[in-house]
């Protein structure tokens, strides 16, 4: 496993490689989420490159850019199990130099969920996934579920701009009990763990009615909201039940629903999601 | 020469293609200036591939993209005769779909010259070009001098988003009397035409004046200011003598300088440039 800091040294790399290549973004600090994008790549292109990059710009003034937690040497071990061929790891300054000015943006759905209290938030994902396909230039790009509103902008970023990939999504992996993989979850105290898994049981809870015949999108969204109100770590952010491409809030679920939450369990905000009729 | 009017037909003609690539990005109505860029581009690749497209997005509302000079068929038979391998012709509706969403944009010398009265038009500019860029996957694009502004905002799109091909500037090509080939030019009347070589002189006499060592740039944006208003056909819209790079305006001209100027002759607006100590 080749681990490369510059971008010159990442495209000469790239350059080497003989066959499909995918591509595993990350910010580190990896999990067993991570690890399954890295193995769904593996089943589906000949060579594995992962980044490490806990990328500044998609984070607010009043986020966790600071405290977001890192372990590149466990990372490192990880991914070398997985036999990963190439990690690209480089710094804010190489990604960033002195005068950088450009960016790439989606609007619309961007304003919607985690855009709405994260202003610029994906403004700094996608010109970073767009630069990092550059650099990289996959075939195909491995991106989590658990991150749904992300995989939609990045679909859209993709398809607008032609870029020259596929981005394939991956599904949500859990803890025994439900609450999905996050590097943030190491934050949360013994008991704040234990009542992190509100959100995937408001999930269940939502498409259970769903499957019994509820379509009405507002009393999907208040049984969730009634059930996360009962926890007295979680406080809501939002609840949502929308339009799996668009975003916008449904009335009816006749079709295809993303239910997506976020929801702040002490000083830890987590977020997740289920697709109804996908 | 293959002339191709959809992304997915284009990209599949480029996947045929092995050697160097070289693009001619166009809005069309072909003078003697853009085959100068394909003339360059066959002397350094395999294969060149143009586009005609007038991009409505780098327009303004007030501007004139309605009557921006189309013609096709004569496009197609000059670039037949310079032995053009594939053109890209797309429509409007093909390049921005329904539900469009994506930008990619420069910030900073993006704001000067051609950007301060023309807003929205350089994120037009790299919208589009970006779009072109990954649809045609060029090793080289060609673009001429005579677009300095829009030269730089492309080598800092590139630079900036670490896009994987050489950007080539071309010297702009001029008519006897010394007025920069231009497409608009053609909405010139016999009058205006005659006083359109303003433009070229004022240049001149900048230069003639840096050359004799005056360093001072005001003195030589006065200078120019001075011999164009003397034209009557004319209105200036600015006159500059900046950086080249970050397009800021230069109080000395110390190493290099963009010289530049954007000039109304009649209701046609012309811009010309130079560079003094390139």
């Amino acid at each position: 496993m080749k681990v490369v800091e510059t971008i010159a040294a990442m495209k000469a790399e790239r350059g080497k490689l003989a066959g499909s290549v995918g591509f595993v973004p990350t910010m580190g600090y990896l999990h067993e989420g991570h690890l399954a994008l890295v193995r769904h790549a593996r089943t589906e292109t000949l060579t594995v490159i992962a980044s490490i990059f806990v990328n500044p710009t998609q984070f607010g003034p009043q986020e966790d850019f600071a405290t977001y937690p890192r372990d590149p040497e466990r990372d490192l071990a990880l991914l070398e199990k997985e036999n990963v061929g190439v990690v690209f790891m480089p710094s804010a300054q190489e990604m960033y130099p002195q005068g950088f000015s450009s960016s790439v943006a989606v609007e619309g759905i961007t304003e919607r969920l985690e855009g709405k209290p994260r202003p610029g938030h994906f403004m700094g994902v996608t010109t970073v996934v767009a630069k990092l396909f550059n650099i990289v230039q996959p075939d195909r790009a491995y991106f989590g579920q658990k991150d749904a509103q992300q995989l939609a902008v990045i679909r859209k970023m993709v398809s607008d701009l032609n870029m020259n990939l596929e981005i394939v999504a991956v599904p949500t992996v859990r803890e025994p009990d439900g609450l999905a993989m996050s590097s943030r979850n190491t934050h949360l105290s013994p008991e704040e763990r234990k009542a992190a898994p509100v959100l995937w049981k408001a999930l269940c809870l939502a498409r259970g009615h769903w499957e019994n015949g509820e379509k009405d999108a507002a009393r999907l969204r208040q049984e969730m909201t009634t059930l996360i109100e009962r926890e007295p770590f979680a406080q809501i952010e939002y609840v949502s039940v929308a339009d799996p491409e668009t975003l916008e809030e449904l009335e009816k679920v006749d079709s295809q629903a993303l239910v997506s939450l976020a929801v702040r369990i002490g000083g830890t905000r987590l977020i997740d999601n289920t697709m109804l009729g996908g």
